[in-house]
């Protein structure tokens, strides 16, 4: 049987949650673009203080830190250490052919946590609240990698 | 003939080193998080200096780097510069229908290497036993990676 | 229809694109490990600081900052930042089969501009022509992750 198809209802389930995470993902980098632009500020490179048609005033304090960017990457940083080792987590636990409604739990609350982890993170609430919707993603992870060992051995 | 499939040799193989390599990445997180308790400080966002029940002498100085927590995160970075092109060249390769002790030497060679290198940062071994321990996972990247290249052409 | 495989001319182009990229990113920590070699500076662990046959002369300094090495890690945190992302969305994305001009043009356009991303990068070109280079391969993601999903849906 050809399980990494969209015929498969399982992997249609990923292929959900996954695109969902991506855009979630990608999105990162365009709010890192527009705070960027919005401070004037928060810049990485010594090139970026070049005057230029973007940074028609340049100062050497725009590559000072700004919290206002970095917060966002951050957020970004939050996701790079755990989506990718959900895609492939998620990937390999399609091979399993796990039951559909324990797939879409497992990926739609995965997408859900992620996305008020977004929120959370975004609008800087306390530590507690960042904590409580980031530990279920990373217990998805786990959970799917798990029954991918079971599976395979 | 599906070659994503646990009922394949080589892609179980795969599943099985990716698997608990997806473990290992994931427990950098959770071992940041105990490191973050045990020391009360390495944070990076100004909201955890909140009076919470997680915190509930919050300090300045909290905020400040802290080496014991930046170690784990320094090893957290190197999975992340790495593992993610293991999953992704490891199933590539696996599409390539190699031998399967050949896999089983790649995949697992990967795995132990991985390992051992986090045993030698963790400990802080000197920089060459790092480097020893890094390259032949790097080498068996770039392998598979040239073995996909060869087997699309 | 048995997609994920070398015979069929969607996936190969993905995994040619794919395998390129991956020798770029890995690319990236090589470069890395020549510039600490031949700044002989930029390290990021105290234990690097030890008298070792590859640190004969340890100096606090080579702890601090080096824009000639950090230039490679901020291009490499791009890398980190975009290609995985681009491996599983293309991957989604070859599930949904596409024509197969459209997904060369995807695949093959988003590593040309990649590459070309690095050569603006790594001269220190102007912020604008980093731009100019960044938003193509950032819209390709965008693109298939939005077909996957119309494609699952």
């Amino acid at each position: 049987m050809d399980l990494i198809n969209l015929q498969n209802p399982v992997f249609a389930t990923y292929a959900i949650a996954a695109g969902i995470m991506l855009l979630k993902g990608v999105a990162m980098s365009w709010l890192t673009v527009a705070r960027l632009i919005s401070e004037n500020a928060g810049m990485l490179n010594p090139e970026d203080l070049r005057k230029t048609p973007f940074n028609m005033n340049p100062d050497p304090s725009q590559l000072l830190p700004n919290d206002r960017v970095n917060r966002i990457r951050r957020i970004q940083q939050n996701d790079l250490e755990n989506l990718p080792y959900f895609f492939v987590a998620g990937l390999l636990y399609v091979t399993t052919a796990p039951s559909l409604w324990l797939a879409q739990v497992l990926f739609y609350g995965y997408a859900a946590t992620r996305i008020a982890h977004f929120a959370a993170y975004y609008t800087a609430q306390n530590h507690e609240v960042r904590a409580a919707l980031w530990t279920p993603g990373s217990l998805v992870i786990v959970y799917m990698a798990g029954a991918t060992l079971l599976g395979a051995f």
